[in-house]
């Protein structure tokens, strides 16, 4: 746990500069609207250790996999979300002299994020070697209102001498992926140009010949335009002016960005041009104020209040601060990358986080138009996750939906990851199960949802096989969401998510037959479905799957050979060796009873309805002590289940480590990006765990708890067009509708 | 199975020029003499696909790992012997037109391998684009007399008209890996000089820093020198001269070799120009005869006849040939190869086959202090090994050898493989047990071997853990050499092994200490060993280790849960999926019962006193037909148990598969390279397969079979001292022993 930023309840700050920290900063800080995001670089020149970062959602690169011993069925690329042109810098000199953090010493740095308005600022005094000391005042947004449009101000007074003070302000399309494979450029330049402060870059990736464009304009206080330079892929232009000690010197700097997703390639540059100059012509009060409004928007709906405890409510904050600027479900091709925009780790793309963790939380916030959208997503892949299915031997429709993905193709190249940890599958079918409860919305699964039940569930028929031995179906050689564990025989989840798979699309293809028996018709057609067949292929399976479970005893066993384990508590370990995975051996690992993250306790989460609660309690009881929680999507499960057990002191533990997982940097990587997916889950640790919703038939149930150490918590959820706001204090529960409030 | 040359009983034949096949039969038809090797590349320019490579024995350079995501405890290198400077080349023209066979039309092409004397020879006749027809000779041999030289012939004679010819004689040290990670060089340039046709040129690995320094003179008949030419680690010489029709041009080429692992860095250049200055004083004829004597006493030791059947003939002796240019045991710090100097795959490694197959052929056909080398290699790679178990968690001495090494030094990265196929240990001990009761040698167990035997045992120990479940000891996590198996519990020959190791570690440690008290007290100082606390720790696990066996039969499990798989014969599979490593995805190949090399039946071959016939028996007929031999290493044992059990055609089948693997490239990979190794499992074939040889206390047994093709076989051991050859007729079983014949 690293801990230097200090506790606030609406902002993160940092005072005093932390080079040491800055790449975390970096992530920490960063800003993004759902169309692009920033890491929270310098705009001036920074010469130590930093990860200059732009991201555009949905521009991605096929890079070549990087594979020491090639498997058949390997993918040959992994795409990866872009590190775009850079359009923040702005360089500064005095009387000549560069700032750069790195080597100007700074006095009074404050950096800020102020998550209730999405604005980033940064002060400092810089003590220049010239012997001029100046004050600065930075400040950036992009905006949540007009999502092509980003804005900085930059502002610059000497303090106690006259300066002449210069800014570079450059657009830079010359940008490689920190996590290129082989070291490539995946941008090729297309078209730049600057005139008298206003210019633009246009480029092109390489292979999947996406067009970004990036404008800048600018409007300047005290300075004076003085030259524009020009090169490939880079523009840049130079404001200069003299200034009296106390007198500021301003520049403000507009951003407009488009690219080919949604406009065509002849018109991105122009379009990019337009979006910097009417946000020239706004003027900078305007944007933000505009941007603001709809920040106060997202929270009206979006916001948790923690009241008593300041860490607990930065902290999710925090979470609902990045899941808003990461999706905001307004394009059917976006997903959410497990970084977001705040770095390029997991290279952007879709993963099972998306169905397991991600959909509930929007699904409560936002109009549920967004999750349905989430949902489609993978509808659309469908005929990529039949292709991929039979790149591995399954046939007849069979979709197995991959680890990794950025257009419906397989992207991850780690054998036992790729071709075993199949249980994303089941998230995929679970979450069309929980949208359709939720909103009562029975449209998408009988309209798209039912085929890519039937895709999933005829994977599974085919991936169990018949054990003569046990008499009964067996599911071999796969690997549950607990990752410590490879190749290993009847994964109590996976097999347990299958049954449900199975029993699962049944229904629903019961339900569409029953519904319209000439439609159904024309699916079977379409699908090659003999319903007959498969269905008591399907009943077969569901009645007779092995579920590995303890004799004598409700726990379910993570898989075959568990017991045989030395079992310990993680507790017991040496503190030197942990996280484990940074210390151990991957045999050593493998070996060993401790656990990553949630497995059997992720099944009975998401099927809590079908165990009693000493059942619950025993399998908590029996794996929480052996699991280590090394990845970020282990603590909220444990928080929700802790709750629900009445552990509440376990709960909050849980709580505080989902929800300041990165602030308090818990795993040492906050540097490489924040963990986004898994912010979702912190909401469900409050709205599930602390809160106790759930669904029942059409209604919403909740069975509080208030932690000790807080005083009240409030949270509205949106079910059904209905937004209703839970407050929970030590007065009691108040559960009301909210009127006049929208998800939007 | 692909089938291009012709049956002969010691020859290689390819009639007519195949390139499609060309790069196989550089494989095929290199050449070696155990200090340096060279594939079978045309000395003429050649634009078509081939793989130029000249090896040299010992002179690695340790690439950095390409790998996809790391994990704790991989290496940071690969160790790759190295493809080193080019000495093969002589380009040729014929009035100015080059010969080049991917463009050069050709008649009567023949490429012959004399295994007998170890000599390649080419002819053809050309066909220029000009007009004129050439008789073209080219001959050539790396000596086995003289192992730092190497000679070729190459003649040329105008058929149809007068002709201008021109020789262009090279070295070339700008020589890149095919093999490298990143397409780095790993040569630098030293030295080069040249004059008058003679020339050098040294080079030097980067990293690792050695010296190789080659050297070449010619002897001219009909040319003359024209001029040198020299570039930064290359030199040539030009000879022309003009021809009548059937005058022939000849140019002898003389190449010295010489590296710093054998001289002083100052004196390398010196005497390589002086190794080439002696042969070309010798003379081309004089090399070629104590070359060939060289290999008489090879073959006379060597040498298996099988009478009747020239394929099978032609087989073990082109897996006896080049076992012999691979590693002549003349240098402790060399160990043998998987590709030896044929290719690049594997990175010219030592391997647990070193071990497991080729001691008992070097141990038979050799002096014993070749074997006992090999033995030693180990030793000096002990701290290595227990720097290599640290690594992944073991303490007090544990080593665990790695899976392959060049200097004792990890260099694999697969998890699975570098971590879990830990039976390797085991194959290390087994050669001590081997050698030792086969040559009656004690004093290397005594000395040195104990010390490898107690940091086995060590590791052993400490890899078991206690099952409080099963109140048994248990391996979790292993490979075994079935690799089509991955991170499995309780591999039965992993288990096994484990459990022999400790009992014979035991025994040699009760046998020391009988021997030498103070001795023994010292040794135990030296390794911190507590005997009597070990002893009994090791003692309880021999007692108390699950060996998983099949219930009610005498059937050994290769590893838990193999019944639950579905058993299904390989013959069943459709042979388009054949390969099925080429085929299907790793998971697939993982869940099905197939097996790609012995597992539990490398156990009974190794340990076959332990069982009786019909244990074997039932373990072959249950295994055997699940197992698809992709791998080398498999159907040598096959062969060799199958014998044992009367099975004379599956016997037969897999000495065919064993003897023939490249020559008939069963497994379509001749062109990376010849399966060195498991040449050595073919010897063992015929020896204790047929030739049913064993150890029996002081003397060797045979029971010999002899298949109904086969008219006789013949071979000859080396036992103690003593040569005796073994004749199976259809007369009988003659044995007796051979004077004026010694292993050398």
């Amino acid at each position: 746990m690293i801990r230097y930023l200090k506790t606030d309840p609406w902002k993160i700050i940092e005072e005093g500069f932390n080079p040491q920290h800055h790449q975390s900063s970096e992530s920490i800080f960063s800003l993004g609207n759902g169309k692009f995001g920033q890491r929270a670089n310098h705009e001036e020149k920074y010469s130590g250790k930093h990860l200059q970062g732009s991201y555009v959602a949905g521009v991605y690169y096929p890079d070549k996999t990087l594979v020491g011993w090639w498997k058949n069925g390997y993918p040959e690329y992994f795409a990866k979300v872009l590190n775009a042109t850079a359009w923040s810098i702005i360089h500064v000199h005095v009387n000549g002299e560069e700032l750069d953090l790195a080597v100007t010493p700074v006095k009074d740095f404050v950096r800020e994020l102020d998550m209730q308005r999405g604005l980033l600022t940064r002060s400092f005094t810089a003590c220049f070697a010239n012997g001029v000391e100046c004050k600065v005042i930075t400040q950036r947004f992009l905006s949540m209102h007009n999502e092509n449009i980003a804005a900085i101000r930059y502002s610059i007074t000497p303090l106690n001498a006259p300066a002449t003070i210069t800014f570079h302000s450059q657009l830079d399309g010359v940008v490689k992926n920190h996590d290129s494979n082989y070291d490539e450029m995946f941008w090729e330049s297309i078209h730049q140009e600057v005139s008298q402060g206003s210019g633009s870059v246009v480029t092109r990736t390489k292979k999947t010949a996406f067009e970004l464009a990036v404008a800048m304009c600018h409007e300047m206080q005290g300075v004076a335009w003085k030259s524009d330079e020009v090169a490939p892929a880079q523009v840049s232009s130079t404001f200069e002016g003299k200034f009296a000690v106390g007198e500021d010197a301003v520049l403000y700097k507009y951003v407009g960005i488009e690219n080919s997703l949604y406009q065509s390639k002849e018109r991105v540059n122009a379009v990019a041009q337009a979006h910097a100059a009417t946000a020239l012509q706004e003027g900078y009060e305007t944007l933000l104020q505009a941007h603001t409004a709809a920040w106060a928007r997202v929270w009206e709906m979006g916001d948790i209040v923690i009241n008593g405890d300041d860490e607990a409510q930065q902290g999710i904050r925090f979470n609902i601060f990045h899941l808003n600027q990461t999706y905001t479900g307004k394009d059917a091709r976006l997903n959410i990358g497990p970084k977001g925009f705040t770095g390029e780790k997991y290279g952007g793309s879709t993963y099972w986080d998306t169905e397991a963790y991600c959909i509930p939380f929007y699904m409560a916030t936002k109009n549920q138009e967004v999750a349905r959208q989430l949902l489609n997503y993978r509808h659309v892949q469908l005929e990529k996750a039949i292709e991929n299915a039979a790149k591995l031997g399954f046939n007849n429709g069979a979709a197995l939906y991959p680890m990794v993905t950025m257009n419906g193709e397989e992207c991850h190249n780690e054998w036992e990851i790729t071709f075993e940890e199949i249980h994303r599958n089941g998230a995929i079918a679970y979450a069309i199960y929980n949208y359709t409860r939720y909103t009562g919305d029975e449209s998408y699964v009988m309209e798209k949802g039912w085929e890519v039940l039937l895709g999933i569930a005829r994977f599974w028929a085919q991936r169990v096989h018949w054990s003569e031995q046990k008499s009964l179906y067996v599911m071999h050689g796969v690997t549950g969401p607990n990752e410590y564990e490879n190749n290993v025989n009847n994964n109590w989840y996976t097999s347990y998510l299958a049954v449900w798979c199975l029993k699962y699309a049944s229904s629903i293809l019961h339900q569409l037959k029953a519904h319209d028996e000439t439609a159904f018709a024309a699916g079977c057609h379409k699908w090659q479905l003999d319903w007959n067949q498969t269905s008591a292929q399907w009943q077969d399976i569901i009645e007779k799957m092995y579920l590995p479970q303890k004799e004598g005893s409700s726990i379910f066993l993570q898989q075959d050979g568990f017991l045989d384990k030395v079992l310990m508590p993680a507790a017991e370990l040496d503190s030197a060796e942990r996280p484990i995975n940074q210390h151990w051996s991957w045999d050593r690992i493998l070996r060993s009873c401790f656990i990553k993250q949630a497995d059997v306790l992720q099944g009975i989460y998401f099927f809590e309805e079908d165990f009693d609660l000493a059942t619950i309690q025993a399998n908590f009881d029996f794996y929480e002590p052996m699991t280590v929680h090394e990845s970020s999507l282990s603590p909220c499960v444990h928080s929700i289940l802790a709750a629900k057990l009445g552990y509440e002191e376990k709960a909050v533990e849980m709580y505080m480590r989902t929800s300041r997982l990165d602030l308090d940097d818990y795993n040492h990587e906050a540097h490489e990006g924040l963990h986004i997916t898994s912010m979702a889950g912190t909401w469900m640790a409050v709205v599930q765990g602390f809160g106790g919703m759930r669904v029942k038939g059409d209604q919403l149930t909740f069975q509080p708890i208030l932690p000790t150490q807080w005083e009240s918590y409030q949270f509205r959820v949106n079910h059904r067009g209905v937004v209703k706001e839970v407050n929970v204090s030590k007065d009691g529960v108040r559960i009301e509708e909210v009127k006049g409030v929208a998800a939007s």
